[in-house]
């Protein structure tokens, strides 16, 4: 579109990152979520969608890439580097189970950004030498939404990560607006939400209001 | 390798596609079934593995990597367009659950493979204005290993779509060693199978016995 804006850098883009859940924004659709987020200020999108299959992922990324794309906001698939590529999403998010960075790297086009789940310093620096481009750092408090994200290591558990490493680390894990400013305090680049968005009655306002938190990093 | 052979011509490899569940080759290794059903003749591997993370996946396919290439045979992966790419795999199978032919063929490098599931003549003709290589069709026999395939359609239903398309067409679905001939006669290109190699005891004789039927085409 001739009229799209500049793609957001990745630092500033990552002040928020919303992990889009089609589930939890019932009976509201995702794009409607994600609409009211970007309108907030939100410029990072993750689409999850656990459960999906390849076919839905790319079918409910594509309802969402018009909308992104007139932001500048980036796109980037969970898990599924191959759903990533075809939607022309920005990147990808690697966790535990998924691909690793490393093989992800070695084919991915030029510029593709890879994030990656590290809760301590050793898997983070790791992961940054095989070629992550952030870091998705978590359970910092105790959540419903992502069981699988780990234990809860606490701000301190994402200080320590945040000194490990050079690039952005977003916080995940339970970050409401009322702690987001603890995250902050951490140096993390942002926080990454699920429920607190896919769920708030007003996403736009959520988003302001955690952004607000994040705005001289 | 230096010794390499030449990679196997697709439709000559086709002639018999082994899929890989490692759970039903049981106590057996997936590696130790493919390494015998490759001394039988077999030259073409489709990775399945349903239940596997892309990481477990990863691991397995470079588990067989070696053999196959020391064999010249195809491997291909189930589905996971990007383990297929990360392994350099010669290819990707898709179902109708998973990414569509024409948003993989775009972005696939020069001379990717792609094979499609399709049990009806239209489809398969999509499929391969698509850019699919080759046709997956069944279920030809009735069987437990892979329900998810569909309808019954027989050697009449196989026939149809062999005739609908100009690449080459594997059978799948309960296909035993008896039943091999009434396929070959369709002119099928070969046949695909699961639980016929997997739970063979002698993987070898049962692949050299299958083989025999489609030695002319």
């Amino acid at each position: 579109m001739s009229e799209a804006p500049e793609r957001t850098p990745l630092r500033q883009a990552l002040r928020l990152l919303i992990i889009v859940e089609a589930g939890l924004a019932r009976p509201r659709s995702a794009v409607e979520v994600v609409e009211a987020a970007i309108a907030g200020g939100a410029r990072a999108i993750q689409l999850r969608n656990k459960g999906d299959t390849a076919r839905e992922l790319v079918a409910a990324g594509r309802r969402l890439t018009p909308l992104l794309r007139r932001a500048g906001a980036l796109l980037f698939v969970n898990d599924r580097f191959d759903v990533a590529l075809t939607l022309g999403a920005d990147g990808v998010h690697l966790g535990p189970e998924d691909l690793p960075v490393a093989t992800v790297r070695a084919v991915a086009p030029e510029g593709f950004l890879i994030g990656r789940s590290a809760d301590d310093p050793r898997l983070a620096r790791d992961s940054v030498a095989d070629g992550a481009d952030y870091i998705g750092c978590g359970t910092v408090f105790p959540t419903s939404t992502k069981s699988e994200a780990g234990d809860v290591i606490g701000v301190e558990g994402l200080r320590r990560v945040v000194r490990a490493v050079p690039v952005p680390v977003v916080g995940i894990g339970g970050i409401t607006v009322e702690r987001a400013r603890a995250v902050a305090e951490t140096g993390a680049a942002g926080i990454a939400v699920v429920s607190a968005v896919m769920r708030a009655p007003d996403p736009a306002a959520v988003v302001h209001s955690m952004l607000q938190r994040f705005q001289n990093s």
